[in-house]
């Protein structure tokens, strides 16, 4: 508030206004919005005179046809009202019961009545269970944590051709409520998943979405009904995990082993199955085809569905490429879920699912319903990107600059091979290694590497319920592959506890 | 499927393989998928024995390290097993079971297993009665229909400039995965709100989403239960409506009239009232004030949450601006909704909502755990576009060419004053009429002006289940001023039912 701003104190009738013409708006809303203020907050009461136009015009050192001009619009809407040859009131409305007495007045000197108190409307209880997200803040001198792809690998300037090449008015024209999103974009995606991952799919089976998480939602919002058993990996993702319990669900942790999810754990009652087959998250195991055609099995028997999560197996670093279960599918069980957030960039915030064919439709709807179709200068640029290649060029690239940091975490891991046993895995951003010892800490241990300087993540902090197996998930994704090795020894250093600490 | 691929047919042990090997991906792939697909359709059967790679590398003239390689990889899947000294045959792990007959074996001579069928996974009934859109596809001579800005007005090569100051790789960096959003638009949102509209916000209240629908749907997930009664305009907005009714909500009716919506017609047991009081959709309507007040006394009477939306009263012609039931709004019952869709553009889709301070941390985390934050590259766009100005400027800019347009859809009305019946209005892209003669078929009429060629809307068809209030909704965002004299003949002409007819 400028201190040179304009001020009045008016009492008349007791009444106890004060105007200020500071702020931003002009000098009738200003008055407009003061002087309503005042009715609002019960200052001024219905039936109380308001100044004569004139005194009030003086004061503030304003036209008197501003204030009129502020006046007529309260009048227009209500808050004033004229009497003829007697002045200006507050109207009779009862404005004062329904903002002040009927809620109780506002006590807070602010005047800022939006605040939570009581009587305020409150969240649903499964909303008010959020656990505060730790802040990332600071960053470490290593950060390996997990889902970070390398930014450095985006090819910006084809990127910035593209997004230039949909900013023209014929696309900008194209109906955004058609719920379809773009077919192009569909079709390149079919192709991309028919060819990189043997996914059967044409682009009427694609649903683009905002990133793999909304892609889970509409799936949940189609199949699942309050009380629904949905079965999840434990360990396993709790940012789905959380997704899926807003449904009303109920989650039931399954254990993971060395073959992936044990299928003969799961729930009889479970309606969907959440799995991560192809690079399980967090340890990274890889699912044998004996427990996929199980897992099959058991959805039919079941009358369940299986959503796949292949979050980031485009990096694969095996020989033998592992193709998805929906490639496996003959039966409409599967549901694959896939995102451009770790293959390009989180930041471009698409993904996409291809439910079996006799859920596309409703999802479809479930997407139109909720976000229309997204944007579409994005899908736009993203079709372009798939179908000029870049895409495939940019995962052999990634893969091979993703490949050398892996290579050295793996050789950092294989000086540790007394204190960690590598979790086998062939494709993603990360890998896993679990503590031979089994009563060791590893948020403990997690803590000691931070001390150091580098960021791991604890395996504990990804189990449910199940008693926890020890280990670390070390990400590659953001950290180059000159900075492993010291990454690596720090780490080593932190875990034998050798003398020495802090990020130097 | 190319006429000279090479093509094997192989009759061992009584098993028919074809295998082509014409198609996309390498011949190693294509000879993997054709004998996987073999396994996986039942041709092959478990303890089959698979053409030794000699040979089916001769038939298919390919070499043999190729076949080999093929083989080795379906070993290492587990689809086939190599016995010593004796051959290879497809693995005694039943696939047959999970993918043939445990779930009836495809009869689809197409091998097309993931259509639906018997025993398929189905949608939840609330996501089967969805009843298909109409087609858009034929372009009438002049489109009145409801909801479409301008694309013309857009300022596209200020937005080019913008977007393309985003795409630069610090802030494609930037992590996806706060969850907040752009700080920055968050603030300049709050800042045109409370310029534009007077509604009491920080940007710490405003969250940003995927459109106003999505806005509408994470304020549902937040506060609506099953079964919740939730209050709406009748007539009102199918699109929302729909959304609602998929959160398992009680969807109830309220009556509108010259004031907004009746407020003593609301269900006592009501949770959530869905209201446009700016500009009521569809009959443009504006609430008193007197009922502005009366419903929130009645919110705060029946614990009650308001939501408001604003969908398109950027675009005001009256003198007085209304400002929303959020400005007057003391207590923390009203979450705002509003869009840039119409303002701008559709294809933007960006929306918010400022809820109340007791809500905003539960509708942060329903967005968070849905689509996280959106895309950055536009938000942070949208930003600067507001700050430096081009916003309002746009906003001025298309209320003169709006207004023209209005102007003269009113004029034509003007002419058939003695059939319908203006309904007053000061804000928005659309207009309403009702018909003089209540017992006029609107439905019948929008289908006359259709084929003189005009598409306009019938009150009738945004009417939930009270008997509807014939009547006329006529959109001026998508036509030029000066198309619209001719359009208004031809709809005048079609209401008169005066001869002459087509779209000449």
């Amino acid at each position: 508030m400028g201190a040179r701003a304009p001020r009045l104190i008016a009492e008349e009738n007791g009444v106890d206004l004060q105007v200020t013409l500071a702020g931003p708006g002009d000098r009738v809303a200003r008055i407009y919005r003061e002087l309503r203020a005042a009715v609002l907050d019960g200052r001024l009461e219905p039936g109380d005179r308001v100044p004569a136009t004139r005194d009030l015009a003086r004061q503030l050192g304003v036209a008197r046809g501003t204030v009129t001009a502020a006046y007529d619009r309260l009048s227009a809407e209500g808050f004033l009202e004229a009497r003829t040859g007697s002045g200006t009131y507050v109207a009779t409305v009862s404005l004062y019961d329904a903002t002040g007495d009927a809620m109780g007045r506002s006590t807070d000197a602010s005047g800022d009545g939006r605040r939570a108190r009581p009587g305020a409307v409150h969240p649903l209880p499964l909303w008010e269970a959020t656990a505060p997200r730790p802040s990332r803040r600071d960053r470490p001198l290593h950060d390996l944590s997990l889902g970070q792809p390398e930014p450095a690998l985006f090819p910006l300037e084809v990127w910035r051709r593209l997004v230039g090449a949909q900013l023209r008015r014929s696309r900008l024209e194209e109906s955004a409520y058609s719920g379809r999103g773009s077919p192009r974009l569909q079709r390149e995606i079919a192709r991309f998943l028919g060819l990189a991952r043997g996914v059967v799919a044409s682009g009427d089976d694609v649903i683009v979405t905002a990133g793999a998480q909304q892609a889970v939602d509409l799936m949940a919002r189609v199949v699942l009904a309050p009380r629904a058993v949905v079965a999840v990996e434990d360990p396993g993702y709790f940012a789905v995990h959380r997704l899926l319990e807003t449904h009303r669900v109920a989650l039931r942790g399954v254990p993971v082993d060395d073959e992936g999810l044990v299928v003969e754990a799961i729930p009889p009652e479970t309606r969907l199955v959440y799995v991560t087959p192809s690079h399980q998250f967090p340890t990274g195991v890889a699912m044998s085809l004996g427990r996929r055609v199980a897992l099959l099995r058991w959805a039919v028997e079941h009358d369940a569905l299986i959503l796949e999560d292949d979050y980031d197996s485009e990096f694969r670093f095996g020989e033998q490429p592992v193709e998805p279960l929906q490639s496996l599918d003959r039966v409409g069980r599967v549901a694959y879920v896939g995102t451009f957030s770790k293959s390009l960039l989180p930041a471009l915030r698409v993904g996409y699912v291809v439910p079996p064919r006799s859920l596309a439709a409703a999802v479809r709807e479930a997407k139109r319903v909720t976000t229309w179709e997204g944007d579409l200068t994005t899908q736009g640029a993203l079709a372009e990107f798939l179908a000029e290649g870049h895409h495939a060029a940019h995962v052999r690239r990634a893969t091979r600059v993703y490949r050398e940091r892996r290579d050295r975490v793996l050789a950092g891991l294989a000086g540790c091979a007394d204190l960690l046993d590598v979790v086998p895995s062939v494709a993603g951003l990360h890998v896993c290694a679990r503590f031979r010892d089994e009563s060791v800490d590893d948020r403990e241990a997690a803590a000691r590497a931070a001390a150091r300087g580098v960021r791991v993540e604890a395996l504990s902090d990804h189990y449910r319920r199940l008693p926890p197996r020890p280990g670390l998930a070390i990400g590659f994704g953001g950290i180059g592959a000159d900075a492993v090795p010291d990454a690596m020894r720090r780490l080593e250093a932190a875990l034998r506890g050798a003398p020495g600490s802090g990020t130097d």
